[in-house]
């Protein structure tokens, strides 16, 4: 239904069957949000389970690395080559999981934080409203039918008076709630759009820092301590070859 | 013990104590490279574990995004905007989760496969060739046995040659897999070192290739078009803002 996107407000007094079926899409609506959003939300989870486990995993990994020279090895217990190389290693590794660790806190605030304030603020007040609505109409129709038995029977005028003054009440309270909810159901239909980009805006921001932030700091570095390293891992393949020939040739 | 990084094969034939002795030395180091690598292992698989998750989800939330337009939204279903909006985020992070992809594969050859290879077939082969070593020593002593036995008493000259024989048989057998286990002991402390290495710069080479295909193909195109989506949300939430007023002045 193209173009409708407002609850009528100034209609709230009036409860007209037109009113009734309007809020009836727009409960529909909500319903197919909260559907969706729960999908987005459970999907956005696991990326920030996932980025938070690869920087722990890789935390984990320079850590041992640190840790080599620690061990016990009987044998080759002098190579301070292999200790050394495997120290830088673990610092470049390390560097690696801080950049990790800083894209998993800007996936908290700036993903994961929206979505959330949007699932259990935004889309939670609106259920709440809707509760609140159901009580106040309901208060006002047991105020009604209280009304309505009155003036069949004769009673005393106080007692007149103070039905009557539950009926105004109760009616005041439910046009309160009603337009309390509508004006929320019709926020919605903003937040939603700002709840859905809010956090993919700070997704992709989160993920550009962490491409600058590797490539500029760590990718250069990187790059000419792998070329050291390459060359010592091929010397040491040609000593492994070497090796064998000489095994092969006992 | 400093120094010692060779099991002298030229030895295998005295069985000396001074030789077992350095056997074992090498088979506490074989079992404390085991432990290690162990734990290195595990390490590296939660990092591929993690990155093939991450992979996955991206690729979800691009999905999700895609089929926005898709959702039968009661209200708001011809909001163009908003979804050729999702539209162009469900691509960039699309790209991004190929990128991911690429990472993964990589991470599979160049870091699962080497420390794997490690695992399954190196340190694999050393248990096996320990095994064969101790069943044809075990050979070798009941061909002994039996040889002792016989000069005792008075046998027939064809069950002596047998015995003989077998003693031979069994003695050559014992040498050729003592020669083949050390020559695998001494192997695998040059192997230990390629097998640490390899996986490392397999891993810190993809993670290179990640960030430069992050930051040269997507990050521009990215800044581009997040401050035109930016401005529009912006411009939206402007529009919520003096949203708000209204409601509020009513």
């Amino acid at each position: 239904m193209p173009g409708i996107d407002k609850l009528p407000l100034e209609e709230t007094l009036e409860d007209s069957p037109q009113t009734r079926s309007l809020l009836g899409v727009f409960e529909e609506d909500t319903a197919a949000t909260s559907s969706y959003f729960s999908q987005l939300f459970k999907a956005m989870q696991r990326i920030y389970d996932a980025q938070n486990e690869l920087s722990a995993a890789t935390h984990l990994t320079s850590r041992l690395l640190k840790d080599y020279e620690k061990q016990r090895f009987p044998l080759g217990g002098d190579d301070e080559v292999m200790s050394s190389t495997l120290q830088q290693f673990a610092k470049v590794i390390d560097e690696l999981s801080s950049c990790h660790a800083v894209l998993s806190t800007q996936l908290a605030d700036a993903m994961m934080f929206p979505i959330t304030q949007f699932q259990e603020r935004d889309l939670r007040e609106i259920v709440i409203l809707k509760e609140v609505f159901q009580i106040s109409s309901d208060d006002h129709d047991t105020a009604v039918n209280r009304y309505s038995r009155l003036s069949k029977r004769k009673e005393n005028e106080k007692v007149k008076n103070e039905v009557m003054e539950d009926v105004y009440t109760s009616r005041k309270k439910q046009h309160e709630t009603i337009m309390h909810y509508f004006a929320s159901l019709n926020m919605l239909q903003y937040k939603k759009k700002i709840a859905l980009l809010e956090p993919l805006l700070g997704y992709m921001q989160a993920q550009i820092s962490f491409f600058k932030l590797g490539s500029e700091n760590l990718t250069q570095q990187w790059e000419e301590f792998l070329t050291n390293i390459g060359t010592s891992v091929f010397n040491m393949s040609s000593y492994q070859l070497h090796y064998i020939k000489i095994i092969m040739s006992q």
